[in-house]
Formats: structure tokens, C-alpha cells, sequence
């Protein structure tokens, strides 16, 4: 704290002279780039991936840079067959010019699974080579390096390079994954590169964060669209500690990148949110029970889905597996592949998929889904309620084979060995439960009308449920147990789809959903990972609820001597045999062997550099020299000139004593990011508490294994 | 912080035994009851106040309880003449029989002096009875409340009662005033009172404090129906630590009251939103200029109107016009009245005028501001830019009278002895004033449609200027000014409307409009009415940016003595004889009065209590006896039996170095929450920084008279 304090201080001195007013304005000038740039990475990845999932289907063949909906554009056909164009070449065609029969079928299949195999491959291999460090969603580690951990290269130029090239290559390969725990991460990486750029941020790990902080809110916002969501998201799931000064600074900095997104317009239509939905109807109250119901359902197959992918990722980490990273994505893209394609409905996109789910039926929504025994007369009238078709039928059959197959294949997906994220595919996953749910809830009200629950809104013969609004609670509900996110879910479902009037199921949903999840399985998919991988994270939202002391966690404990420094009666050998026997990375210094009342506290590297300095720079500094933390030398001092060190002493250490209450220790930890703490009773020095032990005691109270933690 | 975790751990471990899945399920609960209440309290003031305004103008003579839209509905008129009917009589016809002409004018003139003048009295004389708590907004009270400062009987039932009539009534004559900021004190006030029903948050005035942020959620919930917003404003601006854990809780809360509100339908709309509007077309970039513009116009207009109000909240604490609270509520009343009547925009509610700033000219709209020269043919097709007609222009003028008072009146109204929010009157200035700027850049898109400017968009012919958008824009960048806020202003303005496609113009305006303010004043105006009522109030926004060490804040300073226990060593009357020599609200217990070395802290109230207590319950203990914060006596003891006091000895207390940046002193203070810390220097006790010495150094530094913060 006193450390960061001074160079703080120090360095704002310089910048007061030099750059006053470059000083002020640096925050909003750092996340203003963090912003622009995430927003244009964002774009860049957004068409990449489009154009290369499309190059699984055909090419265009007149300008191949372009995907198939641009190259439909520069046709001047109107009607689209299934969004095929006569510009747009499908592999077959290619080859034997016809679309229909067995054969081209075959090809198409072929050429699906080559380039899928092709494209994990390259993503796996450039992430083995590169940048090991661009695996994953990120989002588990950055929430660890927020909270104070530092994990060198993590948040480097190559990690962003090779994750923005390796998610489009993943995206594109047809797994079971998404964009956007990654776009976290790569917006988190732009934004600690960017504040190299400022003195004030990159010289200072406090500071620092405080722009991770807002880019990781830029991160989500281009992911979603979603800036509000994206703020809430950074200050409610990733950020450890969120000073409210930074809340705007994060808002604009997730405003600027959504806007920088929006001019780019990857997607090409022209609402800013990613599935924008409108219903006609609103929800009846009655409804709220389906709603719930879908929030349980989906807090036990998140709960399932934690699991398992928690089981799999410890048998990855002890067997051979681990070994083979690039061979088991290799496996799992060939098996994706191989079991996608005929599913048209894990054929396409999941994204699509997504929005196909949440749309509701209309003139021109033409999917099986839609296959309803009604005559519409006009875009404008009310769509009436009838009977499912065969059509739906099938679609239903299709989308139970293609739920198991979503959540088998994200199982093994998610914490491979390239990049990958979640959201995606919790969202489809709901979703896909909820248009079932959907569907059975408006055949329930066709058939029986006059049940009271329906009569005051059903007896009309208008249609009164709206399966899409279903899809749209169910993939809530489902990230909701995932990730445990709560308000930022909300906001995100509610920017995501532009329906403002479905707050109240979707919190229904997310609640009872997060409730279920918590009743079942303690953590969150992200706080699972960051406990398998052993990361330092003291949890700030779980409340310490023991009765433990201070002097029960402290080290030493009560019959072994503490490493301390004396503030003028220890020479540079005892100094340095000290710093030789422990690995501590700081000692306390005291008033003397016999008295042990504290004076401060000076850090190993400190000290370090100060006797190399001293010996290499000042004469006379030898083995039998004084090392002094005082001003004065005692008067009896003879023999060699003393070093004096005050200046590295810190002289403001946290101290607590010995009868402090966890409790508080634990709080004191976390809202002041302390790295240690001294131990004292009645003023001696008792002994020292660091993190690692407020770590381990926490785990030990919670009945785990305390060397679970890792430390670098 | 010792002490509470005491009081927690007991009262945790009683009610385990009692009631453990009672006090796992309390804290929900307790904000769901918050919800319901304020959601239906609100339902009732929204009511109440919509019938007494139309009282001001007439009565329903079927029936009396029903306001004018009310009474319009029971009849079966399908065409109202500006929103009268046939049953709806109006003053005049009730004793005339005509509506038109000079006398019935008259008539009208004075019933609306007349009502106006007898609600604002009752409402005064109420509050001046009552409740004296119950006047102005509370915002600034609660923001204080919440960072630990605690008025006693500021959030009682009898507040609670008066203040909701009070507003009804100073809503209902018209004042300029807006309900918004006193349903915030009034769902605190309901937070407060029910979480005596559970004893966790009842008895703990930590845990209390977070019902009380939830409670502040749902009232800018219910205020606005924004629950979203309500979540951030509570986060952003009133609470003072918001612990991400009772976020989801807030929003419950939030959430319940809004679907409370919403069922009981005051408005009688189906929409949710107070001021729900659509526009046809998006915005184009070019706007952004006349947005910024109007935000930094805003913020100049916010900044007069602070310092103007200050002023006069200033002369009225020191001038004799404070002595009269009631005649200065009667005065502001009736020249209110004399004055909006003969404006229609001011004539009538200031959330109608809000409403009718904010909507777009389309064929129902019949008022002045939409006479423009154009025709109609059709409600679906697009809207053709076209010249303003006199009406327009006639509109424009009473828009600037009605801008000009409205700014005068909000200055004399807002501090007076009645409950007055300033929301609404803020969005009501800004709005006007976007209008008048919407129409002069409409009028200059129609007169020079070939610029470069409006090329892309204006030159088809269609209206491509929203004037509405401009007043929802103007309306944000006031408020924002005023009160400062910033993501949650915008949040709120777009749940508010339901523009969810505007955010970025509402953030510009936002923005620009907040730096204005921060360059022309420090503060907002709930920062300047804390300052004013020197309220203990310790910023947790500003940074403590000077290097002053807690060695020059503390007390006593180096050549006085300072006041303490030793642990072993005094008798009962020297401890009574320092406690009425002093007036500390605690004494540190050292070793001795040669070695101070920090033993614990006791807290004088515990102090006074154990010898009251000891005095009349154990045998022999007198002036002589010795008090112990020991376990066991010193050796030598003879005569009395002492006194042990160890179990009332916090042996926790806070310490810090006098070496100590005053930063992080502060920095503890606010994210801890301590009332006191003690200094030491080797160990050795030093002396004691209170919360108001921190308050005085940080005042004392930035220029400001250290004794204007009061306490009590």
C-alpha cells in the first residue's frame, strides 16, 4: 500500500511538471483507445469468422473475400432460396454443378468436416506454438489477475494475437463454442498494452486494473452489443474490487467500443443488438410458472454441465490426455463435425440457431418450426393460435438430438486446448430447451382453451404463448446456472434482444435458476476453473463465517522463531544469511532482539538491491558493517561504516493483533488488496499473516485440501 | 468492528438455534416485503396526487373519488375535447354552467390559487407538526445515513406517514416540485421499519444499511419505473459501500416494487415507462453536435441553478425568513400558482409537459407544438419535414416564459420546509430547452435541406429531425448536471422512455454536461446540501490527493497528553474522574503510563455501563477498587477486590503508524468504515484519529472551514 503510495506520488510529481493536463485526461484518453481498438478487433473477428464459417459451404466465386450473404448482395436477385444465391457457389457446384442428390450431399459432408478439421487444427497449433497462455475463455483468469495475482504474459501482445486468430479459426471449425469469453479476454489484453502508453497506468498495478477493468466491460459489450450489460458484467463477475469512479470511465469505454462495432456493422442489419426480437404479445401472469420451471430445469443442466466438465478437465489434467492437447481438439472437431452436419439444426451457426429460437412465427419465417395449420391473411393481423404441423414435429425431434449433442459436445469442448468460449453455447443449449417447453405450453393451450388458467387471454383465439419468448427465459436460465451471473445477466438477455417489457421472467427464470444451481453445486463455472487450476483468488462475495483469530493463522506458529530484521544491531552478514535461509518475501523490522516492537517492514527485492547497490557504489561496506533503519547510529558504533537502509523501510505496515477475528482480517484483505499483514500483541511482534496462509486457512475451514492453492 | 462482529456472532448463533432457515431466507424476505410496500405505497401516492391535481380544475359530480380520466372513462363519450367530457365538470360549469369566456376564466383562475394554495399550507403545516424530518428530498440525508452517520427518528414511521401525504399535496398545488426524490426517503423509510421485523438486519446497523440501499433501488424504481436504473442510482450515487452481494437482493427488490406499481396501473397506460416514446427515425451522426451542444448548455444551466439555490438555502438559514417555514411554503404557492396559470406548458402537470416535450408530432397530436404545414394521409407513412406554422412559433415563446420560470421557481422551491424532489422539475427545464433547439434544427434541416450536413438523410423529403429526441436529450444532460449522475441518469432515461436506440446521444449529452459542471462547481447538489447542513459526510468519489501523514491529523498533538486506561493500574475513581474530564466517545487501554504499549480500546458508553452495573451488583467494589483489563491481578494487590473489565476490552482495534499516508488513512476509514483508529510508533500508543478529524483534515485541505461539519 505505503509502496504504491510512493511511487505514485512520484510519479505524479514528474507528470505534474512535465504534462499537467496529459495527466488528467490520460484515463479517458486510454480507455477511449482501449475502446477503439477492441471495437475494430471485434469487427475484424466478427467478419473473419463469418467469411471462413461460410467457406464450409461454398465460395464466392467472383470475389472469394466475400462471405455468402455479401456476395448474395452484390447479386440483384430478390427472392433467396434458404439463403442461397446463383452467385454463390456450394462445394458441389463447384465440382459437378448440382445442388440435389446423393452425391453432392456426400461432398458437401466432406468438405464440411475438412475445413472444419482444418481450421481447429490451425487454431490449436498457432495457440501450442505461440501463445499457450490464448486457451480458454480467459475470463477465470482474469478475474484472478483483478484480483491482485500477477501472471506475466498473460495479457501480452502475442496472447492477443494468436487468441483474436485462433477464436475466428475455433469459431469458424463449427465447435461447440463461443466468441465471447474470449473477446473478454482480448479486450483485457488490448487494454494492458494500451496503458503502456500512459505512465500513470502502466507503471502502476492498482491503476492498471482499473483499465482492465473497463475494457473487460468493452469486451462484453462488443460480444453482446451489450454496453450496460457489459459494465454490470465487469462489476459484478469480474472485477474483484470496482472503485464507482471507474464506472463511467468503464460505460464509455463500452459505449465506444459498441459503437466502433456498430459503424463496422459485421452482422449487416441494422438494430446494434445481436438477436433483436420483437413479440406481439406480452407475457401473462400465469405464465410465470412454465418460467420457473424452466429456471430449475435449467439450474440442474448447468449444474450437470459444471460437472461433468469439471470431471473431465481433472482427468485431462492426470492422464496422459493433457499430453496430446493438439490431437484432442483435432478429435473433438472431427466428431463435432461428423455428428453436426446432418442435424440441420447444429449444422448451421450457433448463433443463427440462437436467434432462429428466440424469433417467433410470422409470414416470412418459413423454418419447419413455423410449420403451423393456419392461413395468414395479412403481415398486420393478429396470428392466430393452431395446431402444430408435422413440420413442428419433427423440428421438436430434431432439436431434443441436437440438445444432447450440445451439451455432450461442450463438455469436452470447453477448457481444450484452444480458444473457446461459453456463452454461446449455454445460450443455445436454454434456448433450445425453452422453444421445446415453448411449444408445449401453445399445443397445451390450443387443445384445451377454456382451462382458467388460459380463458381470460387464450378464449380469443389469438396466439397467447409465444414459444420465442420461452427460448429466450431458457437460455437465461441456463447461463444464469453456468456462470451465476444475476443482474448483468439480465440487463445482457434484455439489451441482447431488446425486450424491455420481459425483465420480470427473465429474473424469474435467472433466480430460480441461480438458486437451484447453488443448492446443488456451490460454484460457478468460472470459480470451479479457477479452483481446479489452483489460482489465489480469495472469493470477495463469499462471507467468512468462522471464529477463528488472527493468532490462529499467523506464521509462525507459537513455538518457532520469527524472521526479523533488528533496526540497528544486525550487520549486512546477518543480513544476508537471513535472506539467504528464509524465502520470505519481506521481513519485519523491530526495535531490537529482546524488544520486539515493530518499526516497519522492508521487502526482499528491496533489500536485495540496496546491499548490491551499497556494496557495488559505496566504500567501505563490508560483511561486518551495521545495517541501521534508523536515522542515527547507536553511539558505541565502531568497525566499518554502517549502511543505512531507512529509505527502503516502509514505515506504514498494516498491523492487526493477535486477537483480530478472521473475519475482519479476511475483510481487510480483500477491500484493501493487502499482500501481508503484521501480527502484534500489546505492540511486540508476534508474526506475519500473508495471503497464502488467509488462502489456505479459508480452504481448510471449507474442509479442502489447503495445497490446493498454487503460487508462482 | 469488533464490536458488531460481536453483536452478529451472538445474535448469529441465537437465531441459528431458533430459526436457521429464518435468518438464511431474512434477507430476502425483508426486501420482498420492502418491495410490496413501497410498490403499493407508491401506488397510492400516484393516485392520490393525479385526483387532488385535478381538483385544482374541477370535479367529478357522480362521483367525486374518480379524477378526470377516471371519470371520462365511466362515461361513454368517445371524443374528448382536450381530455374533457361531459361528466367532467370543470369549476366554472359546477357553479355557471359555461366554460368559455372571461368570467369563468376568472372562476378557474382563482379555484386553481385557491386549491393550490390550500394543499401546499397543509402539506407545510403537516410536515412543520409532525415530522420535521419529512421536508425537502432526503437524498442528501440518506446518502449520509448510508455512509454511517445515524439521525435518529429521520426514517421513523411518523416520517414515513407525513412525507407521503405531504408530497401528495405539494405535488397537487402545482409546485415545482417532483415526487421522485422523497419516494427514495420513503421506501428508506419502509426499509427501515420493516427490517425491525428481522432481527439480523434490525439490531445491526451494518447489515440494516444494505437493506436500505435496497430500499433506495426501489425507490427510483417506482419513481421512475425504471428497476434497472434504480439498482445503478443506488449503487452509484446514494450508497455509500454497495457489497456486490446484496446487488440480485437490490434488484429484487427494485424489480417487486416496479410489478407492484405496474399491477396497480396508476397511469393507466399498458406501458411500464413514465414517458414511453417512439420515433420513427434513428439519429444521425451529425446530431452529435447539437447534442454535446445542449449538454454543455445543460451543465451551465445546472451549475446556475445550483449556485442560485444554494444561495438562497444559505440566506435562508441566516435571514429571519427560516423562522417561518410554513409562510415561506405559502408565498412560493401562491406566486406559483398566480403565475403557471395563464401558460398552458405551466398550467399544466410538469410530467404532462415532459411527456408532450418528448413525443414526436404525428396525427393525434393537436397541441400548438405540432403545427406544422403539412398534411396527413395515413398514420403509417412517413412523416414529411415541413415548414413550422404560427402555432409552432407561438409555442416556441410560451416555452421560453415557461423555461425562465420554471428555473426561477425550482431555485425558491427546492429547500423549503416541504417534501420536493427535483428530478422531474430538472428533466422539465432540460426538456424545454432541447425542444426549442429540436425545432430551430428541424426548421434549419427544412430551410437549407441541400447542406452537406442533412444531405445523406434530409434530402428525401421525410422528417429526418426529431424534436422529441432533442427534449429527451436536454431533459438528461439538466439532470445529469444537477445531481451528477452518469450511468445511471443514463440508464434510467432509457428505461424511462424505452429509447433503447439512444443511448449514445443521452451519454454525449450526459457527459459534456457533467464535465461543465465539475469545471464551473465542485459539486452536485446533493454534495453542496450535505456541505450546507454539515452533514459528517466523507466523499467516497474524491481522492485524498495530498501527503499530509496521520501523525499531523491525530489527536492530542505532540505537547498535550492524551487520554488513557492503563490495563492493571487504575481505580475505579481515576477512570470516573477521566471520563468526566473528557468527552471521547472511547479510551485506548495501554500496559502502563511509562510503557504505552496498545493493549485494547474500550468504548466509553461500555465503560459507563460495567461500573454502573458493577457498582450495584458486586460486593465490595468502591472508589478504591482497581480496574483490571487483565485476566489476572498483579501480585501486590490488597484492599478492595478490583474490577475486571477484559470481557468489555476490544483487544482488536485498528492501528495504524504515525508514519501512515493521510491516503490511506482515509482510504481505510471509508472502505472499513471506522469510527476511529489508533496511532502508534514502535508499538507505542501515540495518540487517536476520529473520524471527524479526517472529516476537518479534508477539509482543512481543500481550503474549507474546518468547523462547518456538524455533529451530533
Amino acid at each position: 500500500m505505503r509502496h504504491r503510495y510512493i511511487i505514485k506520488k512520484k510519479q505524479d510529481s514528474i507528470c505534474d511538471l512535465i504534462k499537467g493536463a496529459h495527466d488528467a485526461w490520460s484515463g479517458w484518453v486510454c480507455v477511449l483507445f482501449v475502446g477503439l481498438v477492441t471495437g475494430v478487433v471485434a469487427g475484424v473477428i466478427d467478419i473473419g469468422a463469418s467469411w471462413m464459417s461460410d467457406l464450409k459451404y461454398g465460395i464466392c466465386p467472383e470475389a472469394f473475400w466475400l462471405n455468402r450473404e455479401q456476395c448474395c448482395w452484390s447479386s440483384n436477385e430478390t427472392t433467396f432460396d434458404n439463403g442461397n444465391c446463383s452467385q454463390w457457389w456450394t462445394w458441389p457446384e463447384v465440382f459437378s454443378q448440382s445442388r440435389e442428390g446423393v452425391g453432392p450431399y456426400i461432398i458437401s459432408y466432406l468438405f464440411y468436416i475438412v475445413w472444419a478439421l482444418m481450421f481447429a487444427a490451425l487454431s490449436a497449433a498457432l495457440v501450442r506454438m505461440f501463445a499457450p497462455y490464448a486457451c480458454g475463455s480467459g475470463i477465470p483468469e482474469i478475474k484472478t489477475i483483478l484480483s491482485g495475482f500477477i501472471i506475466r504474459g498473460y495479457l501480452g501482445k502475442w496472447t492477443l494475437i494468436i487468441k483474436s486468430v485462433g477464436i475466428m479459426l475455433a469459431v469458424s471449425a463449427g465447435l461447440s463454442l463461443g466468441k465471447e469469453g474470449p473477446m473478454v479476454h482480448i479486450a483485457c489484453c488490448i487494454g494492458n498494452i494500451l496503458s503502456y502508453l500512459f505512465p500513470k497506468y502502466g507503471r502502476n498495478e492498482a491503476k492498471k486494473r482499473e483499465i482492465l477493468s473497463a475494457a473487460a466491460a468493452a469486451g462484453v459489450s462488443v460480444a453482446f452489443g451489450a454496453p450496460i450489460g457489459g459494465v454490470l458484467f465487469s462489476l459484478e463477475e469480474v472485477s474483484y474490487y470496482f472503485p464507482l469512479k471507474t464506472l463511467w470511465r468503464s460505460f464509455f469505454c463500452a459505449l465506444v467500443a459498441a459503437f466502433i462495432l456498430r459503424s463496422i456493422n459485421p452482422f449487416g442489419n441494422e438494430h446494434s443488438v445481436l438477436f433483436y426480437v420483437e413479440y406481439n404479445k406480452p407475457w401473462i401472469f400465469f405464465e410465470l410458472v412454465p418460467f420457473v420451471a424452466l429456471g430449475i430445469i435449467g439450474g440442474m443442466v448447468a449444474t450437470l454441465f459444471i460437472k461433468a466438465n469439471l470431471y473431465w478437465c481433472r482427468y485431462r489434467k492426470v492422464s496422459k490426455l493433457g499430453q496430446y492437447p493438439v490431437t484432442e481438439v483435432l478429435v473433438v472437431a472431427v466428431v463435432t463435425a461428423v455428428i453436426a452436419y446432418p442435424n440441420p439444426y447444429t449444422r448451421m451457426n450457433t448463433s443463427q440457431l440462437i436467434f432462429l429460437l428466440f424469433s417467433q412465427c410470422g409470414v416470412s419465417n418459413s423454418d419447419n418450426l413455423c410449420d403451423y395449420n393456419r392461413n395468414f391473411t395479412d403481415v398486420n393481423s393478429a396470428i392466430e393460435i393452431a395446431a402444430a404441423g408435422p413440420g413442428v414435429y419433427k423440428a421438436v425431434w430434431l432439436l431434443v438430438l441436437a440438445l444432447v449433442f450440445k451439451l455432450v459436445a461442450t463438455i469436452f469442448t470447453f477448457g481444450f486446448k484452444a480458444p473457446c468460449g461459453l456463452f454461446i453455447p449455454s445460450l443455445c443449449l436454454g434456448a433450445i430447451m425453452g422453444r421445446i417447453v415453448g411449444i408445449g405450453m401453445e399445443q397445451l393451450a390450443y387443445n384445451y382453451p377454456h382451462i382458467w388458467l388460459f380463458s381470460g387471454e387464450c378464449s380469443t383465439g389469438d396466439d397467447c404463448i409465444t414459444p420465442g419468448l420461452y427460448a429466450m427465459v431458457g437460455a437465461a436460465a441456463v447461463l444464469g446456472g453456468v456462470t451465476r451471473m444475476t443482474v448483468s445477466l439480465v440487463v445482457i438477455m434484455f439489451e441482447l434482444t431488446g425486450g424491455v417489457r420481459y425483465i420480470v421472467p427473465l429474473m424469474a427464470a435467472a433466480m430460480a435458476s441461480k438458486w437451484v444451481g447453488d443448492a446443488l453445486g456451490r460454484q460457478g463455472i468460472y470459480d470451479a476453473h479457477i479452483e481446479l487450476n489452483g489460482y489465489p483468488f480469495l472469493d470477495s462475495k463469499e462471507e467468512f463465517a468462522h471464529t477463528s483469530l488472527a493468532a490462529d493463522v499467523m506464521q509462525p506458529k507459537h513455538n518457532e522463531p520469527l524472521s526479523v530484521l533488528t533496526q540497528d544491531s544486525m550487520t549486512v552478514d546477518d543480513v544476508e544469511t537471513l535472506l539467504k535461509e528464509t524465502e520470505h518475501n519481506g521481513f519485519p523490522v523491530v526495535v531490537s532482539r529482546e524488544s520486539q516492537y515493530l518499526v516497519g517492514f522492508v521487502l526482499r527485492r528491496d533489500l536485495n538491491l540496496a546491499i548490491a547497490n551499497a556494496k557495488r557504489t559505496l566504500e567501505g561496506i563490508c560483511g561486518q558493517s551495521l545495517v541501521l533503519f534508523v536515522n542515527s547510529a547507536p553511539p558505541q558504533a565502531t568497525g566499518p561504516p554502517p549502511l543505512k537502509l531507512k529509505k527502503i523501510l516502509d514505515m506504514a505496515p498494516i498491523t492487526m493483533t493477535d486477537q483480530t477475528p478472521m473475519e475482519t482480517v479476511v475483510d481487510m484483505f480483500r477491500k484493501l488488496g493487502l499482500r501481508q499483514t503484521l501480527v502484534t500483541h500489546n505492540g511486540r511482534l508476534l508474526g506475519v499473516i500473508t495471503k497464502k496462509d488467509v488462502l489456505r486457512h479459508v480452504k481448510q475451514m471449507d474442509n479442502e485440501d489447503p495445497n490446493s492453492v498454487l503460487f508462482n
